[in-house]
């Protein structure tokens, strides 16, 4: 369990600051790591909290010693630690960096791609979309634009910052500004990160004011809880798609978006539903529904890796989030990066595991020592990295 | 904040056996308690960790000096500390012993009893059902049965153990011990603590056959996820009614359970869904639904407190769980416990606050000392206890 961090962590909402990463290895010192998007410090928590009963067992008890030798074995103890841990609702956000980890390493011993352990025939390329905060002004968004287009993306998406926190004319200011920076080609879409709370009316009002400038989707208008409210919004027919899902952190939370809320795009990260197993099976309800399918990516490229092996064969789903900008910890995490291409597009790799690696300098560099103590015997001690 | 423990912790599905409770102290010394269901220590670095970025801030940061002199500032202030914490999944399993703490500590403030606070006209008796284990044989179920008779209630839970790990008929023999433990009179429920797994034909013939014994509920035969087996086996009309939704960590799930499980009873766990706040939110959703609501309660007193005063005023929903068995911990730490009456009934205390104290000694004895340090610094030390 490494738990790395920013010397300085700021108030934007920005999760590239720290993170929680999980490196399994196997007796003969094949190796594997995964990321959780939380809490880096109550997600290690779940990890090694003492039991407190059948259904509180930490996921260190669960998970060190067992044999994860195929595809089942790997369901199999990652199911079983979740039931174990059942009352802990932190859970699935912990346990995201052992699954992922645990697919990066069956997938070294297999010497497969972790998309074929998962049953895609191919890895498809996903238009990459740039994923950046608004800026103070309009001004600052729209030279966010022509820097996104100019490094060749065909989508981008702008969030949080001042969108709907004045009046609409502010909002459709901001994608206006957004829109005239990337030009007519790219895809555009709008994370309202909430902003909306639950007034239905105002989310329409933007929605609409914004739909001229060609919107793939708008995001989150509301808490994720006011299912209602997406609902009620959907019927609105506003011209404007609408994506959810991000904070699911298990399956039926992205099957409630689903069938309930009236989203067109489930949007699902891999480090909050439980990792790989986790996020595959919101794809395998996406598939049978009919529904558009895409990651939610806010952390490294290893995170991004995890994310695209999920839905790499899928030819319905093909947009996937891409972190344009982030602190150097989190850009630096791996020694690879996963290249775009020049329409554009990323895909999970073809080599074997998640194929990136993570730059043992940068572990090294931004780790953080922790140590818990109950009563003075010490229940958790941070290795050395590396 | 009070990790506290019995030495020894089995795996039975006992959540007794620890528990976290929080102290908030006001100026003047006036103070208010509350605990929470999931395991300590996670829970407990919910309170403590570093700031990630804008929405994951520690509950302490957000709670520590704040104003709370009315209704409105309690619930603003829980509102806005969970918001700041939206991506931490553990947020309302630890912000639910705060927000007990805080109506506590309000209740005594403006001298009223908390069931007072919410709106409720008065607190009226419900008919407490002893909550305990299946015995691992049906013999040892129906001494137990009996015992819970002879101590005057006039309600009983039998769950876990065995029940649903063999045949249909092993269940049978074990609710069969139970009624006859219990004789004709009181009710009688049953917890399959999710023993079918998502099995609706496993789960129907049970049901069916368990019906003749008279069965207030089955619940949970499920994991709280499959919400469509729990909606098939609905349909079913087997004659028993279904419970659900303790493990419900925000208002959202409740509602998923309502509108979409077909659930007959809501279950809600005030010290998991955010506390009285949040459980009052699901009660009001019973009461526009027109459905019955209960307390999911197997803690100490404490946490029964919390429960009943969230829907004490409630002539609907005249159920109540109260903890029959559990370790000296759970038994002993209040000071005063809430009386079952001659007719088998408990209710929400009508003295000021919660209306229950915690007792200092047993606090001091049971209190394990924790230490969390981050880079050579202390994070968090335990307090010592009283």
């Amino acid at each position: 369990l490494f738990y790395l961090a920013v010397p300085e962590i700021s108030d934007a909402a920005d999760g590239t600051q720290d993170t929680l990463l999980v490196r399994v290895v196997a007796e003969d010192g094949l190796d594997g790591w995964g990321e959780s998007d939380s809490s880096p410090l109550v997600s290690l928590a779940a990890y090694v909290c003492p039991p407190s009963h059948g259904n509180i067992v930490g996921l260190r008890q669960s998970l060190v010693g067992v044999e994860v030798a195929s595809v089942d074995d790997l369901r199999g103890v990652v199911g079983r630690a979740r039931r174990r841990a059942r009352d802990i609702a932190q859970v699935n956000h912990a346990l995201a960096a052992a699954d992922i980890a645990l697919w990066d390493l069956l997938g070294k011993r297999l010497q497969k791609p972790v998309w074929q352990l998962l049953g895609h025939p191919e890895s498809l390329p996903k238009v990459a979309y740039a994923s950046v905060l608004f800026g103070v002004t309009p001004e600052d968004t729209e030279s966010v634009a022509r820097r996104i287009a100019g490094a060749g993306f065909r989508a981008a998406k702008f969030g949080w910052g001042p969108f709907g926190q004045g009046e609409v004319d502010d909002d459709v200011a901001q994608v206006h500004a957004a829109r005239k920076g990337l030009g007519q080609g790219p895809r555009l879409m709008v994370d309202a990160g909430w902003a909306f709370g639950e007034d239905v009316e105002r989310a329409e009002a933007t929605a609409r004011a914004i739909a001229p400038f060609g919107i793939t989707w708008l995001e989150e208008p509301f808490a994720p809880e006011a299912i209602g409210a997406y609902a009620a919004l959907a019927l609105r027919a506003t011209g404007v798609p609408l994506a959810a899902g991000e904070s699911a952190d298990d399956v039926r939370r992205a099957e409630d978006f689903l069938l309930n809320a009236g989203v067109d795009y489930l949007q699902v990260d891999a480090g909050r539903i439980g990792g790989i197993t986790g996020a595959h099976a919101g794809w395998q309800l996406c598939r049978d529904l009919r529904r558009s399918y895409v990651n939610h990516t806010y952390k490294s490229h290893l995170s991004l890796a995890a994310a695209l092996h999920v839905f790499a064969g899928d030819s319905h789903s093909g947009l996937a989030e891409f972190p344009f900008e982030g602190s150097a910890l989190s850009m630096g995490l791996t020694s690879n990066r996963l290249p775009v291409d020049a329409d554009g597009r990323v895909r999970a790799p073809s080599t074997v595991g998640l194929g990136v690696a993570v730059h043992p300098e940068v572990l090294a560099a931004y780790a953080r020592s922790v140590r818990i103590e109950i009563d003075g015997s010490v229940l958790f001690r941070s290795a050395a990295p590396g």
